[in-house]
């Protein structure tokens, strides 16, 4: 059976978990919780599996391990290609491989600087993994900054396009709605104006894999 | 006729052209040079190209255009899959994706982190695209740091293994050596003890795409 090392309440396992949903697989892979918020993650129990120490972890039947999103979705669409999420055509799969690319870059990460440089709770640990970085304040303020162009960009992207990668759901539109989802919980507040980011929003929350 | 937006002195672009080089494609493949130095990526002209103002960018033959190394590599590696660049089956293919983004989050973005954010000459220009951001000293401190880390990181991940993501070169190991490159025109020091990393450097440094 597959192992997902999961944590409910982190952004980037989200991720994975949702891919997992889309794909019907719930029921089918292990889920483990890692409590990051007593640390597990740093213990050297936990180091054993992921010496990277982050969730999410994939864990494929014959033992090997992936340690990020990209790799973990990367398998289970190879492994269990229906529904797809990654695109089917060549010009498809790179518009999604784009798309979730900016997502991340320029959503998912200036989120993560936002509150991991500004949290009391996360006081030197500005970055996820091994080891401990110092908060940079003006680097949390430039996070929020980024987070409200993120919005006007995907706001511009939905123009003319029911997902984000075009007419189809796919993984990018995970990696943005559990960017903004997050945000959400973080106080950010999605402008009036971008009324084609909260169709989009509404049309996505309406999916069961949002729940799970 | 593909187009390939390019800029020669910068190391995105670099990823791109080198895997245009592995697939022989580099006669077939129109090139068009960005120059960055002049800010040639913040006219008018080239925001009608890509509004995010940056390079690379391919444009397929039907017009349709590509705005990053992720959206870029994928479409040449569906589009030409010989040589095969992004692994063979699920499980290399998973393992590629999985190196590929720790070598772009961990390596490349620190390392575009302590330029950006100490070059008198990108000053306001901490991040690639249309908008400003003042410079943070301690982002470029940081990122300095990061950048040890990830030689350190690197070397550990080349103990079993001839490439980055397995027993084949692939995208992973492209986004290394343009990371490790870049690193060492900005007088990073590869450590001594890190023999692994400096072999596999040896190696790749043989390949003919490294010169193009």
């Amino acid at each position: 059976m597959i192992i997902f090392y999961d944590c409910t309440t982190a952004p980037s396992p989200r991720q994975v978990r949702m891919f997992i949903a889309e794909k019907g697989l719930t029921n089918s892979i292990k889920n483990i919780e890692v409590n990051l918020r007593d640390a597990e993650q740093l213990s050297p129990e936990f180091k054993n599996i992921n010496p990277y120490c982050t969730v999410p972890v994939l864990e494929t039947e014959t033992g090997e391990r992936f340690f990020s999103t990209a790799g973990c979705c990367r398998y289970l669409e190879d492994a269990y290609p229906n529904p797809p999420l990654m695109g089917v055509d060549k010009e498809e799969k790179a518009m999604v491989a784009d798309m979730q690319w900016r997502m991340e870059i320029d959503g998912f990460l200036a989120v993560g600087e936002s509150l991991r440089n500004s949290a009391p709770g996360l006081k030197n640990r500005a970055l996820t993994g091994p080891d401990n970085y110092e908060q940079i304040p003006e680097l949390a303020d430039r996070g929020r900054e980024r987070v409200k162009r993120f919005f006007t960009v995907v706001n511009k992207i939905l123009d003319d396009r029911t997902y984000i990668a075009g007419k189809n759901f796919s993984i990018a539109d995970i990696t943005a709605f559990c960017t903004i989802s997050f945000a959400d919980r973080l106080k950010f507040e999605i402008p009036e104006e971008a009324t084609n980011l909260r169709r989009w929003l509404e049309n996505i929350n309406s999916r069961p894999s949002t729940l799970v």
